[in-house]
């Protein structure tokens, strides 16, 4: 395969462990170390142990509301690549990133940062920038 | 100075150039391709023209809220580096990934995410995830 459809392959598995509430291919998605994680509202996490421990509560919350993704896109640059897709979870719409390195073959997860889509009817309000 | 130290002053230089509004130096500031950014509540943004356009219109909006940074963290392997920060605009407060990539000698951004971090007194809603 291409290094765009290995790449697109890793983000597709991202989001089968979510919805499929796998943590330990959730585990094996993630890099060994220099991870980051931006979940939707929270600060930023850094580190395996603060990433991963996050990802075990969410997928053994029962409230957890369903995860799909649409309309990847990959810009790769040697053994660095970074994914852009829209998340569906529930009725909401993020803009999620998905940064890999490969590492030993394999294109593991380094971050991944998600942020709610501001629909027109709720930007009548006030814009951050 | 150390990458660590260089990443941090190319961090600096995009904040120093929102808040003076200095196009030209948010210009030099992107790397020449291979771009996107996320602002928020937006979908994301891949490309130079798309981006820069943005910050174009961003750093003449008479309405636009001053920002500031804090507690900046570099994570860095190789020609690839990652800034995580709080943005402060206004009077909230934003996770933000700034994504580098070390190219003719310089750090140039190819990535900005930013999100709203949710208060306490905010997460009385529903979190997405």
């Amino acid at each position: 395969m291409s290094d765009e459809a290995d790449v697109l392959a890793a983000n597709a598995a991202y989001y089968e462990a979510f919805s499929s509430r796998d943590f330990p291919a959730m585990s094996e998605i993630w890099a060994p170390e220099g991870v980051s994680c931006v979940h939707p509202g929270w600060p930023a996490l850094v580190g395996r142990q603060a990433v991963l421990g996050s990802y075990r509560e969410i997928l053994r919350n029962p409230r957890q509301e369903r995860i799909a993704f649409r309309d990847a896109l990959v810009l790769a640059e040697g053994d660095d690549a970074r994914v852009l897709c829209t998340e569906l979870v529930g009725e909401a719409a993020l803009a999620a990133t998905n940064c890999f390195r490969r590492l030993g073959g394999a294109w593991r997860l380094v971050h991944h940062q998600a942020s709610p889509v501001v629909t027109a009817a709720q930007a009548a309000g006030k814009s951050l920038h």
